[in-house]
């Protein structure tokens, strides 16, 4: 018996499947056993996207020249390949997996482009506004370890947008606002003015804004105030806190939002008494309360 | 009964599960639908190799990294986009599922970077070398139908380096050199005087140059002479042929080598009669036979 003649669909699926070993093969000689395994995993799930939607000539040109216009428009102030791995949820995939549930822990959400090295230390109860503009809030809470035990000294950044949706960075006159650190007392509490957030949108006027208009999706981020506690022994957190009934929140442009994280932001009525007795103008007040937990460092 | 407490294996798991459906559910309201499918597939392939691999968050800043570097580099002579596709196979896998095998077909291969738009045309045993050096060349073949009939007047392209490497428009002098078109006779019959291929390596002073160091891969293309055949109703063909017992053939950069595409091109004896009696120097000349089939368009 002689094999049968293989089809022109067996040849083709050969080739195709042919072609994904040699490049595996490729890898064979990297010394780097880490780097290996990552170009392995990254050609395979290349090739099934590429094989699986039979990618066309014209679609590969068109790849091609968004990743060149994403270059393009990316410098020391705009970096269009983290807005595109946010937008398609990469860059909270990551975060995920590199801070891994653990019991109580406080989730972990995306970093963001706006943090700054440095920004002032505010005293307990402080303001951290700077003179940026919006509804003041009052926030507050704890920092404590996986068992319930109090954090003293734990360090809490926190930085956010003005009313305007606009963080100090992205004003050309090098103000510092809306943004400090500050130190927990002994009971693991912490407490400071700021802003109650508003929303904003990424950066939209690139390619990745055409991607968004594209698959009709919002450049919109639900409004939020970023953290990042860190405390000796324990895993860095870097998160948000989210308003409650922000109708963002179901569609937060780069997927940061967690449960979790959504806290009431509660309206304050005229006669509520003003933690540390502040001056509050006509526009009222606000307040938050985030109680954090820190686990162990891996 | 209750449910027993998830696990933080469980929680994790679902968590990252979720956040993939979030963001595959965000294109759902995209008005192309293939737009909807390319992008659904792209962003589940992009989560399972980040999943997989447990992306640290050292590594995808690399990533971003070496795109914004890649962005930074690419100009309108130079493109490390083509080139990491080329280096990953996509390129050729591209071409591999959109050339879809059909009988006895002659099979495509990378396009590559060097092709011209109006080079000049050649009369039939015509000299397409325009003074680019190297050790000539005889190459003729036909072109036919899948069912063998010739296809007279078929168009045939055909590009290639010079004995150095460097195809003509890597000169700063605007040369036109090596490469020209020419039109098969009544009988389908084709054939030129050009240079034995020689090989060159790819751009590799980028970040795709450093990428095929860490992984010990060289940057070299096997030795090939570029053809792009087109005939009325015919599927139009771009390929190489490859020069057979090239040590390059099993490790080609871009994965563009076919075992129906490696020729013989046969070193000439002194003594041997040279296609219309064309004056040969020192070095002697080779001579490759290149028969091509087009399948109907699709
Ligand atoms: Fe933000
Ligand atoms: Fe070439």
């Amino acid at each position: 018996m002689t094999e049968p003649e293989p089809s022109d669909a067996d040849m083709q699926r050969r080739a195709e499947e042919d072609l994904v070993d040699r490049v595996l093969a490729s890898f064979d000689g990297t010394p780097d056993e880490r780097l290996r395994t990552v170009l392995r995993s990254l050609t395979s799930h290349l090739h099934s996207f590429v094989r699986e939607v039979r990618l066309t000539q014209r679609e590969w040109d068109a790849a091609i020249a968004f990743l060149t216009e994403a270059g393009h428009i990316t410098d020391e102030r705009r970096q269009e390949f983290i807005l595109l791995s946010d937008v398609l949820g990469a860059s909270m995939q990551t975060i995920a997996m590199n801070n891994e549930a653990r019991g109580e822990a406080t989730e972990a959400t995306v970093f963001g482009p706006f943090f700054v090295e440095g920004a002032p230390r505010v005293e307990l109860g402080g303001d951290i506004t700077g003179g940026a503009r919006g509804k003041p809030c009052w926030v507050e809470g704890t920092v404590a370890d996986t068992a319930g035990n109090p954090l003293p000294g734990a360090r809490i950044e926190v930085w956010e947008a003005d009313e305007d949706g606009l963080y100090d960075v992205q004003y050309d006159d090098s103000r510092t606002a809306a943004r400090a650190h500050l130190f927990a007392d002994e009971q693991g509490w912490y407490g400071f003015w700021g802003l109650t957030p508003t929303p904003y949108p990424i950066p939209h006027d690139g390619p990745v804004g055409r991607l968004l208009e594209a698959t009709g999706r919002s450049p919109m981020r639900a409004s939020h105030l970023h953290f990042m506690v860190s405390s000796a022994g324990k895993r860095t957190l870097v998160t948000h806190i989210f308003v409650e009934g922000d109708p963002l929140l179901a569609s937060d442009a780069v997927f940061g939002v967690k449960e979790s994280l959504v806290k009431r932001f509660a309206e304050q009525p005229a006669d509520a008494p003003v933690p540390g007795g502040r001056e509050i103008g006509d526009r009222g007040w606000t307040r938050a309360r985030f109680d954090i937990v820190l686990p162990p460092e891996e």
